[in-house]
């Protein structure tokens, strides 16, 4: 697999800019728990997921956490370009939820191409729209959802990711996944338990019922 | 005041450009309370607020609303056109909050412009990167704020939107903006008023302790 294959406008950029790409082009290993961006400290680049799977995320003060929006293969990150769009005015932290490889287009470079392609600059347009559309997603779902309907949903999420009904994970883990705390993740999936839909051990959540969980999660 | 001395990236079109948004251009106007956008079920067009000021927002499936952001003079709206970007799979809302005067750009030209002009679809790109930071911003109130706290930030806002330190608006409305209930809003009311905060009557809210709020807001 190569990078022209997969990046989205490459048969759109002429051969002055696809050189520019290609001399310019990074690649980098993250292992599993790596932090690749955080906040608006850095400007890495443009990302393009080559393997391995990211998750964006925002922290509180009193770093809490909620998880954003995964990325997984083939997927682009734009806010670890963030300093190309000056109208960017938040923080996102991303870290590798698995060992990763990436490739990165240099931030100076994309921007240069976002300035003089129409393409590149409505590519970028969706990607930013797609990220958006997950956030406004998580608004719905934070406003107008009970954290227990979150919860089923993230473990059929996470199931579905892994594909394994048994989840290596732990309590503050899905806590910081949902922006919640782990007393009340653990004080819910104890109920979960007790209805007979997970079993709980230490490090492990199984699914037992996925058709009860799938029933909560969609009220 | 001409559409051509506001339009951000006028200088960087070509005549033909101009004058095709010249000759598609409209100007509508709408009442306090009218709606302007709905869902995804309309795509007016790119808006540019000429004078007053709009509302978005989200609904709930029980009809239950949260404010996102406001616009006022001189700001545009994309998602009047959000059927020009693909990837924009969200619905919002929009309201006129007072009396308000817009320019309409069709979406259909609009569109055109984005895919042959960078400079615009580049401006596009900021457009949609600072609603995405007001929502961000949104979401980080709703996940690590309390509700006192926000309700604090929002009469403040509020008063400084009219300039007034007496409110004309009902525990409702401010339920709606802040994603809430009523009968929560009128416990937290009336908590401040307890507080000597604010004074409450029908349909008003007056502020008698700015600076406690303020502090309370920034808590």
């Amino acid at each position: 697999m190569d990078f022209q294959s997969v990046f989205p406008v490459w048969t759109q950029l002429n051969t002055a800019q696809k050189n520019r790409i290609l001399g310019s082009l990074i690649t980098r290993t993250f292992r599993k728990g790596g932090l690749i961006h955080n906040g608006n400290m850095d400007c890495t680049g443009l990302l393009l997921v080559k393997s391995g799977q990211l998750r964006a995320y925002i922290l509180s003060d009193e770093g809490r956490e909620i998880t954003l929006y995964r990325l997984f293969d083939m997927d682009m990150c734009l806010f670890s370009a963030s300093c190309m769009i000056r109208s960017l005015q938040f923080e996102i932290s991303i870290e590798a939820e698995k060992d990763t490889e990436l490739w990165i287009i240099p931030s100076e470079i994309y921007k240069q191409l976002m300035d003089e392609s129409a393409p590149v600059a409505n590519y970028t347009n969706e990607l930013m729209a797609s990220r958006f559309s997950d956030v406004m997603w998580l608004m719905e779902q934070v406003m107008w959802k009970s954290l227990d309907k979150r919860l089923a949903a993230f473990l059929l999420e996470e199931s579905a990711i892994e594909g394994s009904s048994e989840l290596k994970t732990t309590h503050e883990i899905i806590a910081n996944h949902l922006g919640s705390h782990r007393e009340v993740i653990t004080r819910m999936l104890r109920y979960f338990q007790n209805e007979g839909w997970v079993k709980l051990s230490r490090g492990t959540v199984i699914l037992l019922d996925k058709d009860r969980l799938r029933s909560l999660a969609d009220a």
